[in-house]
């Protein structure tokens, strides 16, 4: 059964308490069990981590090879900044999809762009906790499409 | 039943047979196989209009208020140019999700940026025509969770 | 007589209805009728035509030419973007004042530069639909000044 | 009766004999007669200032509040510099339009930007000093349309 | 025997009267009778188009697909502004010669970039109507070494 | 009574032996000596953190909610380069005062912004570690003025 | 006794009425009072200008050298764009604190940068009126730890 | 006997005692003197006014027209900044050449353009007080070679 | 009879063994015998030069000019940074046609400008080493429409 | 005996497995034995840290100053963005050469600065592991000319 | 008796005849004649050299060293483009006054750099051929003033 | 014997008198005798060429081509400005090591980009004449990995 990590980036602990006006009043516990069920759907095995450092978050991206068989990221305020963690994620090769809870083109000119975005395969933004649930369902699409 | 309007800008007539390494070799009429599919999913009323001309699809945009509830767009070349499509999609202010079929992030500089998407609710890109009914989908969250 | 012809380029066919707080209630007849007063006032033909259409616009201008003896232009988005416009308008070099409805100074940046602008012999921005008046005041004048 | 400002900037003083080829042969005394004209055409009561002074602007736009209704300034060059100009016309937040003699979007590039359109209602660039005349029916008609 | 489209863009059917000091004297039918004895110098079939429409030329272009063995591409203001273009051009992927009648790079920086040249294989600027007859016996040339 | 957490940055621990020529001679125990005089003068709790640690300092702020009325932040070189911090203290929500022990705006060009400023109410540069003091007293002041 | 010179520049006579929800409620007399309080508790003398007049503030900060021994500015918008102040002030070498009633590095992008900055020792700014006072004391520190 | 108006812009009252490791010992009376013996060498009257106000600058390059032949001009730091100064002289239209004491070109970047260099016949910079003697002695020249 | 000059620049002695793939395989020599060619078509004489030193080139147009009726330039790199180049063609004013073997305009971003554009009437860029007979055939047009 | 810390940031802990073809199949492992034979052949004592956390990292910087002579830094994707890193290197001042494995001026434009070289006395790149050797023995040369 | 060389760069052999309505009529003859006598009257020696090769002018700047006490230099195009100069002169540490026939402030922006001027002790442009006396009576006035 | 040709750029037979502080003592000669031991060490040939003209070291490029196994190159100046020399390089398609005896990253914005970067397998600066013998060894290395 092909398995995903869903890795959230800093600062998206507070999701639900975080300006709910921009993010919305979902919790990361509430993007967990969107990722679930979308996961149980597709017959895949999916698995969170979430943390405000950089470093852990390289960390767990090197440990997904040969563990996990996609990605799902959603970088928070690191995909704007970090090349460590698009070099992490282009080391380990994984099937990527970065994930956004807000649009960020609507957002200040610095929100724009993501380094991660380099790395991904796919890219939503401005689905809210939704997005979470496409990027399960890409990735089990493109695990199948997969010879 | 609410109505989703699936608007394709130009060179989208030619996909499936257009740079299929990069786009892919589904055709226009697997995409729109693709969102009828996920507009029965959710009880929803679709339809569709491509075309090469900024013009008609200005007059589309038009059209739409009062005639459908939602806009799926992808604005191929334009999104990249056009102020004109943005201010038509500000004027009617419908639910607007914005697909790109490629990963625009990680092509030329010149296409890392989308008039459409100071408009768009939310932004798919890099998901193949798997985003047409990832938008599609989020239309009907959205329409639901509108009282 | 000398005639006017008072071109209006995409999304204003929505004026009344379009973001009124930003645009004003004002009509597209209502801008026609303020400017057939204006000319009524200074002994012009007037005529009009507006479109969503460059090609359209540009098939005008060219067609303006020898046929009447000045331009009034609200481009809409196209004045940001439209260098085709541009080489219509210096290529019959009709007398020519730009109106925009709005103050674009004010807004995004990308408004703020008009290509239009770069072939008009005046611009009037922000004085809403009165800015139609004043530019068909404009071309009488340049009419009269002319000998 | 409301009442009019018209301020003039550094070297508008010299209207009519500075380079006439591109800003006229009509003089300051003509500017004042034109809005005169205008003023009384429309019951308006209208006052001048024109000065080579930054400060003496700022202070007359600091006087002006509750002494006038209105503000119409060309602000010669002072436009593209003068943050402080753009600070006492906001504090002072009287309706105000801008007049540029000629069309400042066709001269060199550090003349396209203006400090002053930040604050305006309306900017009228390239009408000579007709422009004057529409300022002056401009702030009438902002006048008339406030309750 | 191999063919060839020649397009023309926006405004080239005002050659001959359109800035004749900067664009010359010579005429659309002068460019496509240059066109014709090149033709046929080099025994090619040669067929027109010219239009003001952006999603006309982008139409012309598609249909070219399998009807022509080249193209020859003036396109006029579209070049610096149509992303549009350039993706219909790629899409089709067939030999493309650019042709500019006037030195592009002497004029406005906004003339120095084409998006079509991207998608060219030569591009020909300033030589006049000559550049036509330049660019179909380079498309012949390419012909021959193609086996 | 109110209380202040003070959170030091990178590199901040080295105060007194890094480049005294530039950043002084004082400690960070100076610092803390200087807050705790500050808050016992105002009648605030204050309490103390530096990390090197990007994620350290973001779990701090985090948790600083509910805790601490307001924040003393000098962020070190991550002002100028971390969004994430920007989002930790956007969400959160506290009165922030930042300080830079030196005047910033005199050094590298790479230092004269921060991210963190779009978060604070107010910023102390260049006055030394008595910055610190002016922040702990204008926390006070603000934590009075509010009802 | 040391003796400080507060100058402060246009626009900052209408603080209290000039857009009180960004400036604040408190007047320019308040400032003096604060600045009259610091320095009484520091044993300072203290003079106050303020000039809407770029010159009188240049004229004022040459003729402080030998009369004053530091001085506190806020430069108003002239912080933003004069060379003219800076060299004055680099000119005079007198020890300066630079103050923003608001934060400027959260307004418009014109805003963030000041040349009073390259010759000032400190800068606060975004701590109302309150700033001054801490100009004050750190002024009266200077004059302390210098020998 | 041709007469010639040396200016100097802010600051340069202060020329001798202000940064003299950069600007030298001489003082404004030194550049009188200079300027003067240069005047007799070839014939001239001269005339001298310094000012720290633009607007007392631009009055008196007004003031100039049909009173003098020729400017010598050092703006100081407005020469970076002002508009309003290049278009005086434009306007005037008077010889002219500037100079600077240090040169400018290797200090900061905001002193390598000058506004005033637009309207300027010569520039000078570097060559401490004698670089008004070159003036008025290039100024002679250009007299001379006028019939 | 009319004669040309064919000049080539820097590293275009490699032509043939250098980056075929890109470049081709023709050699200097057939670059002659093209240019030879369509002299000898339009009845010119034609002359040679390749260097790989600027000055040497630049020797060259000096002495063109009486003894050549026109220029043929490659100037390989130096097209993109030698303003000395320009120079030299501009104080000539030679009818000028630049050829680039390549299409410049897609490769990097530094090798889209050529300061030698800014001088030619005519610019042919990837037709190969064809391109010199489009320049020799445009110089020999240019003499005949020239009376 | 002089000792040296060898340093390498996040991702290179995957050197070997990273990108070979970018980044060579040597491991980390084989750049310490790399390190440590240039070491012993210098008579230098040698000790390695690599950590993909940039406050492990700053802290080893930290605890190098008085036990470490020199440092080797392989920044990893630091260098491109850690303001952080650079203060912590300016901060305890050792000698430092930095190295990168790949020619990072021959990549993404985002690669080619790198703000710890501003720290650095010599900086190592594209010559693979084999850069870590030559940064010892610079560091050693450094040691043996410092008396 | 102190002796200065003065070198003139590309193009400048064609003095007189290059452009004279922006170079005017004097030769390059002309030009050492006016440094003649500057230097006669000064009592300088003074010696000459033109190249239009960059390598030729940097080895006589090497050269110049210990055989003259001053340089006048006219870099021609390679003023903006020339590091190769630029470090040349800045080794070799002589006193130097860079001349520009014509104001190159008013010209191209690319005119507007010159790297000369970053090691040039003045420098005078717009003054015609009389800018080369200005020169060498500067460097008389910096040998005199020098003890 | 595999064999590697120094080349030296523009300025570099200065090196040991020019700005010592900066370069250092160490003369050309000692470069070579540095370059000769490594060889020696390596059992490679070496040869030196040292020019201060571009044109010389694009030919000694060229002829490098079958004569020479790998090219180190110290560009000098040129490196920040010649697309020729990297023209040269890429053509004659030789393993490179760049060299630069400064540290070019901690020294003027325009010494730090390198058009020889892009064709260099590595770049070593910073490192005194010592890089010199760090390119030897690295080229060594390089044709030993070379089957």
């Amino acid at each position: 059964m092909p398995s995903v990590l869903v890795l959230n980036g800093p600062n998206l602990n507070l999701l639900g308490t975080r300006q709910p006006e921009l993010y919305g009043r979902a919790t990361l516990a509430d993007v967990e069990a969107t990722c679930r069920a979308a996961a149980a759907e597709r017959g895949l095995d999916v698995d969170f981590l979430q943390s405000n450092h950089e470093g852990v978050l390289v960390d767990a991206v090197h440990d997904a090879r040969g563990r996990f068989d996609g990605l799902v990221l959603n970088p928070g305020g690191l995909g704007h900044t970090s090349v460590v963690l698009l070099d992490a994620l282009t080391a380990v090769g994984l099937p990527l999809v970065e994930v956004h809870v807000t649009n960020i083109h609507r957002r200040e000119q610095f929100r724009r762009h993501s380094y991660v975005s380099l790395a991904a395969d796919g890219v939503v933004a401005g689905c809210g906790i939704q997005g979470y649930a496409f990027a399960v369902h890409r990735l089990a699409t493109l695990f199948e499409e997969t010879p």
